[in-house]
This record gives C-alpha cells, structure tokens and sequence, in this order.
C-alpha cells in the first residue's frame, strides 16, 4: 500500500466527461489499495473568465478580493470531483484551502505555503476516504482566501505530498511526460523516464512549460517523488527524482528554449569601476529582471560594450529606464533586439563531462549559427541567438548530443 | 444616518457593467451617511451552469458537495461587487458565509440560518466600510459549506438586516415592487406603496415570485423592514411592514394566481370514518403537497366524491401512489386535471370587512367562470377556475376589488 497524491490540470478537468475520467484514475489507484488525495486546478477556461470578469471591474483591483473571486474556480471542481468519485462507490470529500487548512502567508495573488495541517485528511485517507483538495489556494492568517499565482495548482499538489509524506505525487496534464526537447519542433524528441530535481528546475525556468518552477523547487526540497503523465493516455509518464535514482545518466538530459527574451546593447559605455552596479540599479528598482550579461573587452581602454537580456515585456521599459540615466551612466546609444532565442543544453551529467559548451558552440558553428551572449551554470549551458534559427539549433543540438529517438 | 442592508439578485449583478451600477447605489447610501452592508445572489446564469455541472456527474450528486459546487457562485459576485466598491474609493470588503460566520444547520442544499456573528461587521460598518457578504451559504457546524437553496439570497439578506438591527432592508430585483396583479396580465395593476408583511407572505406563496417566502417570514418574525426596489430604475419601491404602519387599507390589496396546481378527484369513494387520512397519508409518505381539499356531500350515503391540488409536478406521481392504494381505499376512478389554476385575493383588510368571498364569487359568476375548489384562510381567499380563465379571472378580480389604477 502505498500514499498517493494525484493532481489533475485544467485540461484534465475541462468539463464534466473529463472530470469522471479523471475520477476512473483516482479509482484505479484506491482498487490498488492506496490511499489516495486528490489535487485540482481549476475548469480550463474557468481562471480567464474569472480573471476577466475582476480585470473588466477595473485596474485597482484589490488583491484579496481577487482572490475571493479566482479561488471560486478550484471549488467547483472540487465538488464536482469529489461527486463523480463517490458516483464510483468510493468515498470522497472536498477541501477548500481553508477547511484543510493550508496555511500561507497573506502576498494576496502570490502566496507562499508555510503549512498544511494533515491530521483530519490523514486520518480520513487511512479510513479508505479519498480527500479531495482544492488546489492554488490557501488561508491566510487574517482568515482571508489567498492564491498562489498562475500555476500555483502543481505547489499545491507537490506541497500535500510532502505534508502528508506522500510515496508519489502524479502531476496529470494534456503532455506525456517531460522530454528531451520540444516534440513539435524536434520531430526526434524522446520522452525521459526519468529525470532529476535539478534538470528540471533549469529545463521549467527555461521555457519547457511542464512543471512549474516553484513545485519542482518544492519537490526537490522535501524529497517529493512526482510524476508527470497525461491524463488522456495510459503511457507511464516521466518521472522527476534524487540524482541517485537514475542509473545511466546522459551527458545532457534535454534541449530547451525561450523566447521570452529580449537583448539591450549599451555602446560605448564608460569603462570605469562601478558602471555595472549604476546601471543595473536603476532596472532592479523598476522591477526589471536582467537575465543574461556580457561585458566586451575595452579596446581603447576608456569605452566598453555591455550587452544582457531581458523579458519581451520589459524591454521597452528597460529602454526607457536606461535612456532616463544615459548622462549619468555616459554611453553613445541602446540597440534593443526582441528577436532573439535563448537555447540550452541541460544535465546533471555535465558535473563530471567536461567539454559540452565545445560541443554546443562547435555544433551551432557548424550550421553558421552566430552566437550572440552566452551564459552558463553548473548543469547548462545557454546561449542567445538570432530568433530565426531556432528550429535548427534545437534539432542541431539534439542530434549533437545524442538525444535523438531511434 | 441609519444602516442599511442592500440586497442585489441575479439579473442586477448579471456582468461587470451592472455589478458597477450596483455599486453606485451602494455609494449613494454610503454618501447619505449610512452605514452599508451589502448582501449578492451570483450573477445570473452562472447559478444554473453550476448546477447544471453538478447534474452531470450523476443523479448521485452528494449534497454537501453541491453545495460547494453552487456556493462559488455568489463568492464570485461576492469579490466582484467588493472591488467595485472600492473602485469607487469606498473601503470596501468581502466576506463569504464561512467568514461572517453565517451559522446555519447541516441540512445541505436547503439549510436553515441558526445565527449570524456580527460583531466584526458592525465594527467595520462603524469605521465607514462597507461589508459585502456572498448571500445563500454559510457554514455547518462541521466546518462545510451550506446553501439555503434557491432564492436564499433575500433570506441571507433580511436575516443579516435583523441580526444587524438594520433600520432597512432593501431588496434589488428586476420589478419596480409589488404589485396589485401581475402587470403583464393585468394592465392596469399598480404598484403598492406598502404591504404588509402577511400579505406579502401570503403573495409570496400563492406565486407572486417577487420575495421568496422564507424571506417574508423572517422579516415579519423579526421586524425587518424590507423594500422591493428595481435595481433597473430610480422609481421608489414597495415597502414591507407592520400592519400599524399602513394608514389607508384596502379590503383586498392584491389578486394573484398560480398556474403550479393541478386537480385531481376521487369518484365514490367509500363514505365512512378516517378514509381521508387513509388517503393522505401514502401521498404524504411519498412526500407529495396537497393544497386545497373538498369532499363533497355524500347523496347516497355510502360513497363521496373528494377533490384536492396537488402540483403539477407531482401529479403523476400522485396518481401512482393512489392506484396502488386503490383496493384499500375503494374508489371507482380517478380524474387528474392539470389543466386549473388558483386565482387568490388577498388583504389583512378582509379581517375586518365581511363579504369578501361573496363579492368575488358573485364576480367571476357575471363573466361565467366556474370555481371548482375553494379554500380560505384568514386573510385570503383562492379559488380553484379552468386554466383557460386565469387572465378573464385575475382582470375581472382586480376590477371588482377597485384595484384599478385611474
């Protein structure tokens, strides 16, 4: 007997048919004999209506009043979830985030979970109850309804597992699993059996929309065992674990790529002690994350080039925040590029592969793909290239690096 | 300044441009110096997809999870309503039945309000705010979320109005107040000024679906003075009150009508002691309503003839029960007529003026209606005409009682 927390996606939970076949999954794992508690988001569709509705009111939306409302979402499918579970004769209650209670603290719109009380839903999963539990949702300590933000129905699920000491937590969703790179991009993508906290923490911060970050974090954290299936075919999915679990580790686990990035150029910037701390102040302050940076060689000693990347949507913020301190920091002009790919190679198996950043520029070089700024952690190597040739140096690097399906 | 419960239904919070209308009545009152709570149905529509969902998971559907399923509903409006508010640059805030608390039993889907804590609301009213509650749910004392089914929200509503010893509850709707005679009918019906609260309970349960009975109820039992008002027009509405509070009474304040009834009658039924309880005891098993009830004279001294209401609905079903019954009870035959409706006048003045029922039968008499059953109560009195009649019935009533607007 084993403890099981399944967490079913909008997708998987579209409509009323959807929601019974998720039911059929939560009833094939208690005729196993587990026990089983249930995690889910809300009706696809159902958060942007809500949205829409709060956004049309007007934009001084009072946050936990938008949280009244976006949270109603998971309630309905927890009901209707639990209802379609005990219409297969097995019994089942919901649990909104309060009646857990799921603790978070009060950031309305992007709460954090701080606890969840397990004893009632433990006490009723040994009974053969299956708990059904709304998810994105929690209770602040003013007894207000908070959220967790976009996605936050994965934390949920990851964050239950964990509190209740779950043996898996199975994230359904509308892909397979998680793959070696984009299958409608890399024809040759393969679906992982496998793969490590950490690969996927860099492989959902990079663009590959599976997981969400802050559930992988989680997951990694308090040793969670998750697995990510579709809930539309019965193929087993990829399973996300402790480095140890995997036997035959690849040098590089997957390929991935955002296009959420947008390149700013500073031309002859004041090469002097302090200008990267004065000009990155004034785009931390206004909220503007820098992601990638590269500071060319001064050639005549006195000027330099400064290149780095931010989100699309910052960009022309970005601009602005820097044209506003252009005298103070002393550069000639700001090229600003929107059409640019970040694409990366990730794998624990980097740690102890030397020569994988070669491999990567020398593959890219091959094809005449110019690589524009490059940057790198322990398990990746990422570089910006022209938007143009993403395509090609997806497949270039998965066929580089042997990840290509037979 | 007096503090005042503003109640809006479901076609005066319908979608975002009504909800703000809303609210600017909710401001007007806060402008005057009252104090303001502010009690909202869910937008209408979103109620019957709700169930709707919940009917399609099974006709096995759990009540204490339907009634999360539904009670997301007014939690929207609920969070809509209070960020309209504020957009008004009102403090506003909301709270849903689990947070006021509303108490009530666990009889879910229909459960009975047994308390409302106003303590924090009262403390916020007093600092200016405004309290928006999601009408038509509370909570159980295990912790679940109840729903006091359909209509609730104007119960919710007078019940916080008498738990907050408001000095008015205002009731929204999509009518400009009661009516003498149902407007689309009766042409030259008008609306009341004022009525009492026994004649708007009696109204209510004879059809006029203005209040819902419960409501009516509640606010007779606790004083709560209610006004009916168009939420659609600045047109004062009908005020609900005490007896003592009317000057000028009419004899008759209202006709109305119901279409939910149909016939049925017994022929030679066995004439000998406890055959009707006999006979209304299996219909009362099978939880079916009888209304009006006449048995006739028995000529030959052995059978009887007996005819009661049941509602249309349930006709068949008690045709069934009865059939089943026959050989107990010997009866010959029975004759279901769904084809009636109840014509009723109503008016407290009647307690005082005698004649009443003599001037409305002598009435549909001249236009050759023929009354089938007969039923009274103090201050009513229904009669049972051919379906085909309801319109002739409900004009000629209104004329014959001087209803008239000039």
């Amino acid at each position: 007997m084993a403890r099981i927390v399944q967490k079913f996606g909008g997708t998987s939970v579209a409509d009323v048919e959807r929601i019974q076949a998720a039911a059929l999954r939560v009833k094939a794992e208690v005729d196993a004999g587990n026990e089983v508690a249930v995690v889910v988001s809300a009706m696809a569709g159902v958060t942007n209506q809500l949205v829409g509705w709060a956004g049309g009111i007007g934009p001084r939306s009072d946050a936990p009043e938008y949280d009244v409302v976006v949270a109603s979402g998971e309630q309905v499918t927890c009901g209707l979830m639990a209802m379609a579970i005990q219409a297969l004769g097995i019994p089942a209650r919901s649990f909104l985030g309060w009646q857990v209670p799921v603790r978070t603290d009060d950031a309305h719109g992007k709460a954090r979970i701080l606890k969840i009380e397990t004893d009632e839903l433990a006490r009723r999963l040994a009974t053969g109850e299956v708990a059904v539990v709304a998810g994105f949702q929690g209770i602040a300590e003013s007894g207000r309804v908070t959220t967790l933000g976009r996605g936050g129905s994965d934390t949920s699920a990851v964050a239950l597992a964990a509190a209740l000491n779950a043996d898996r937590c199975d994230i359904y969703t509308d892909v397979e699993g998680v793959y070696t790179s984009d299958p409608r991009i890399v024809a040759k993508a393969r679906k992982l059996d496998r793969i490590t906290y950490e690969e996927m923490l860099e492989m959902a911060s990079l663009g590959a929309k599976v997981l969400q970050t802050r559930s992988v974090a989680m997951a990694m954290r308090y040793g969670v065992r998750v697995q990510v299936l579709s809930s539309f075919t019965d193929a087993p999915g990829t399973l996300v674990v402790d480095e140890g679990e995997i036997v035959e580790q690849q040098v590089v686990s997957g390929v991935t790529y955002s296009r959420d990035e947008a390149k700013v150029t500073l031309t002859q910037l004041q090469d002097r002690p302090g200008v990267a701390a004065r000009l990155f102040g004034p785009l931390a302050e206004a909220n503007i994350n820098v992601d990638m940076i590269v500071q060319n060689v001064s050639v005549d000693g006195q000027t330099t080039g400064l290149t780095f990347t931010v989100t699309k949507q910052d960009l022309d913020r970005a601009v602005q925040v820097l044209e506003g301190a252009r005298e103070e920091l002393g550069f000639s002009g700001i090229l600003a590029d929107p059409n640019v790919v970040k694409v990366s190679v990730v794998g624990v198996g980097m740690r102890s592969h030397a020569g994988v950043a070669q491999r990567m520029f020398g593959a890219l070089a091959e094809k005449g793909i110019n690589i524009q700024v490059i940057s790198t952690s322990e398990i990746k190597v990422s570089v910006l290239v022209p938007e143009e040739y993403t395509e090609l140096a997806l497949r270039t690097l998965h066929t580089a690096f042997d990840l290509d399906a037979e």
